[in-house]
């Protein structure tokens, strides 16, 4: 089958599928029912959802969280956080709680101008473009009447035209530098309209139009937020420390960029998270942000701190152009839920309480980096996906959760974890219980199949007995195990792990030893009575040691637990336990 | 109600909802209900994405698209795309077929080197902090034994640590500046387990760890895609001016900031659909972009353009560290489809993929803007939405698309077009066709009661035959009206809308006039006299104009269209039509 297509999008969404499964994936089928189990039961609904880009076979679900208690210049607010990467939404929680009682955020909006360009090539006499550009300066803006009349009953449209002068950084190249005010919308459909009316306007024989577009780059469409406080309300053990560690880490990102970078990554983690929840454009976002970072000639903080005269301050200033009418806001149902959410705020508004959620963000990866390490928190919260992707129970989760309370939870290690949890629970031969041992012992005949290995039932109690008399001093099997190497295999004898089947000690013969007692009883009694001189000689002497033939030098506490492993491993050869 | 809250996240998914919707929802039930409305239907996978982060209380659906037919490096690939903007999966699309019939993209991974940093101060002696850093050099690799133990395997693990003066930018502060190779998985846990055990092992009393952190700025995590084809195989109607324009736009980008920002948005547009629809870090991609664009101490296009010895060529370089394994990449069912999709591909494969749908994101980009310009088929793609968000029928959406070919769609033109559509069809009375004239009258009775206004039956019929009397000059009003008035006004003749209710001529007196005739029967037969003298008047003189007392100077043509308007108007005002 020919992996390229004509006319792909005309094809019905489940035709799409077809052709999908059946030129990369197989035609297996399992691929069409994950696609289809994330369909909304809800025809129409999931219509909607579709129709808002082109060839959507299905939805792909976003964590919709809520981080509540952010109290934003005395309001309270619920944040809206769509975000895949756990702690976000926790770690935003968590910081709105801490600073709502140490008088919340403060936030204003410095200015709401946007950007937009016509870029155009024109080789003639710059005196000559100044005057038509000052004559046409009425009619590019009455070009625009059309498209402005909406806009400017709102209170917005265009601010001023500007003709600006690039010829210095290429040849022949000039803008009209145009700014606008778009009120309660983002404005790019709005600006780009404007902008294309005004380069048609302005179009002529000498002028070569390139491209009419408006800038995600607005360093005036910026808004400032802080949170301070009293450097002794701070808490914790040493407030003064925190304060001056967290100045440094600001600094810090002030003035390395493989700092800063991810410094503004982490704040964005937390202002996409909201962009992304009330439809608008995250893409624009990240860009006019970065590039506000980058404006000094080199890459910066967006954060600042200053603590002086006993008062901690941070602050974000960033640029946010952002919409709470038009485009998704309204149109994605869980876009317009996340603005009611937020008691349907306006542009302005929402600005400040996204610039509040970033700071937040910031702070909470401050703190953790400069007191516990940034894994210690993240990896609690990493754990959970690990656990769900290797399908544990609740009960798993719970275990697992409490033993990596205070160790590394690498994913690799989580994993070790849980498969041990799984492991079927042993049952561990208590080899110094006479009673148990007899009982155990009772129905296995001297020709018993073994479920592995050679031996039959009487070799296996004899070599038992054998193994125990060297622990007894009466085996001398005359092995050496170097210290690195018994270093190394000792910490078995200390895990909860079996001895491995078809392990076998190289001093053993490859085959059984001949039987020594003439019937099952005379091996199972000789057996009890080395387990007991085993107990003998090591209460006689508890610093007694004895080189294990594969394991080195081992105490008595060492050999009880050599022993418990090495019965319960021939008992579960006949399937006695 | 309070609306801070305590132990939020401890509350049940029901009991969080209960909770938003007391507090800010004013306990309206259709917020439950919509939140609710995009729960899975199977409750096991709704828990796992449930799990994916804190605080979730539904999913936000992202559109998950396909763009098919990308060939790179001579493969085919269909490749999944999460975006909610309208038209990039369509550009992405149509850019792809376009360069699969001219070689497809070649694309390399040029490095994949990953960066760590503990930052930390010290105050001491320079040269003693690199005889302790020399002497620790193994102790800090070794410290990490145990994370980099699977990374090995793989053939990953830590490529160097150096020591990193950085006092003359801020005091007493140096780094640990780690380089890493992580393979197929995009290693931020790792990286950061690995510095924070090497920051342990370094820790002493003079020396203060700072924090211990990846660096999301990848400088050399880098790969290439480029187009290319000769200059008469672009293909159009002027192949050489479309070269010429597109490779202007992209030195215009390479030089202003301001275009620079929103060109590189295009990209990460396609860049960051790949990015989510493979369950990596978009902020980490969008970060590691941006900054890299700015490196040279001014924000620059991320892709450049030659034309020369009449070949055109178009690439992008651009860092993206990804993984395919780790993460979500396996956990969220979409993002391992996506893999699947692609083939499961490794990390550099991907990042090649990921970069050929950002080339592709641009050229589409830079194409309409030179061309069409970007609203012509951006908004195209937007009235989908705002039709939906309307609620259109089919029947509505064809008939506004294609009113719209080939005019701007703003977001008020389209519902007012629709509104238009939704208006009850107009039944225009034919007021030359005295059959339809008399026959409509025939049942109204003198004292008929008006459905809006004061007349009666008798007193309308004598009203409207009083105003076609003003049109054949038998009633001078005597009013003037300015040419700018009526030439405000006249369009609305030409329009489909009817008069409205309550409108009243500023020459009319407030109440109805006395009736001039004995019966309704006389009335009628003198409106009809009239209208055939309205005739005759406009037939003897084509070129005759009559002022309109409240339209001003009207034609023949103009007269007629007021008439049916004024008839239709007062025979609705009697339920007649």
């Amino acid at each position: 089958m020919s992996k390229t297509i004509s006319g792909f999008s005309k094809l019905t969404k489940e035709e799409k599928i077809d052709w999908l499964a059946k030129s990369y994936f197989n035609n297996q089928p399992e691929i069409t029912q994950t696609i289809k189990q994330y369909w909304n039961v809800d025809e129409k609904l999931q219509q909607l959802h579709d129709d808002f880009i082109e060839n959507t076979i299905s939805n792909f679900y976003m964590p919709y969280g809520v981080a509540p208690n952010f109290v934003i210049n005395g309001r309270s607010y619920a944040i809206p956080m769509v975000v895949e990467e756990s702690s976000v939404v926790a770690a935003a929680s968590k910081v709105a709680k801490y600073w709502s009682t140490r008088g919340g955020f403060k936030t204003e909006v410095i200015s709401t101008t946007k950007i937009g360009q016509v870029h155009f090539m024109y080789a003639g006499d710059k005196k000559e473009l100044e005057t038509y550009f000052n004559q046409q300066k009425t009619e590019l803006r009455a070009a625009t009447a059309s498209i402005t009349k909406n806009m400017e009953k709102r209170g917005g449209g265009i601010l001023d035209i500007q003709l600006v002068d690039k010829t210095d950084k290429l040849a022949d190249y000039y803008q009209l530098h145009v700014t606008f005010e778009t009120k309660d919308s983002m404005g790019a459909n709005f600006i780009n309209s404007c902008l294309e009316a005004i380069a048609k306007a302005f179009r002529k024989d000498d002028i070569e139009i390139v491209m009419s577009i408006l800038s995600n780059y607005v360093p005036e469409c910026l808004v400032r937020a802080e949170v301070s406080c009293k450097v002794e309300e701070l808490g914790g053990k040493n407030p003064e420390k925190f304060a001056q560690k967290f100045e440094q880490a600001v600094k810090i990102a002030e003035i390395e960029p493989y700092r800063a970078v991810t410094h503004n990554k982490g704040i964005m983690n937390g202002i996409d998270a909201v962009v992304l929840a009330t439809g608008n454009d995250f893409r624009a976002i990240e860009a006019g942000a970065h590039a506000y970072a980058s404006k000094d000639g080199q890459y910066k903080s967006l954060t600042h701190c200053e603590v002086k005269d006993g008062i901690f301050r941070f602050w974000i200033e960033i640029p946010l152009a952002l919409g709470t009418v038009g485009g998704l806001t309204a149109l994605h149902p869980m876009a317009k839920l996340s603005l009611d959410m937020m008691q349907k705020p306006s542009a302005r508004t929402l600005m400040q309480i996204i610039a509040a959620a970033g700071l937040a963000q910031n702070f909470a990866a401050l703190r953790a980096l400069t007191t516990k390490g940034i894994q210690h928190g993240h990896m609690k919260m990493h754990l959970m996906n690990i656990l769900n992707q290797h399908k544990a129970t609740n009960e798993e989760k719970e275990a697992v959760v409490a033993y990596f309370d205070d160790r590394t939870a690498s994913h690799s290690a989580v994993v070790e974890k849980l498969n041990e949890l799984r492991k079927p629970k042993v049952q561990w031969v208590d080899f110094l219980n006479e009673e148990e041992v007899r009982s155990t012992l009772a129905n296995l005949r001297t020709d018993a199949k073994p479920l592995f290995g050679k031996m039959n039932g009487q070799q296996m109690v004899e070599h038992v007995s054998a193994v125990t008399q060297i622990a007894n001093g009466n085996w001398n099997v005359d092995i050496y195990v170097s210290d690195e190497k018994s270093a190394r295999r000792k910490p078995f004898l200390n895990s909860d792990s079996e001895l491995q089947i078809g392990f076998k000690a190289p001093f053993l013969s490859e085959d059984p030893t001949p039987l020594k007692f003439n019937s099952m009883e005379e091996a199972v009694d000789d057996l009890i009575e080395q387990v007991q001189h085993f107990e003998t000689v090591f209460n006689e002497n508890p610093n007694r040691k004895v080189v294990h033939p594969f394991f080195g030098e081992l105490d008595y506490e060492y050999w009880k637990k050599f022993q418990v492993k090495h019965f319960t491993h021939h008992f579960k050869q006949f399937g006695l336990v």
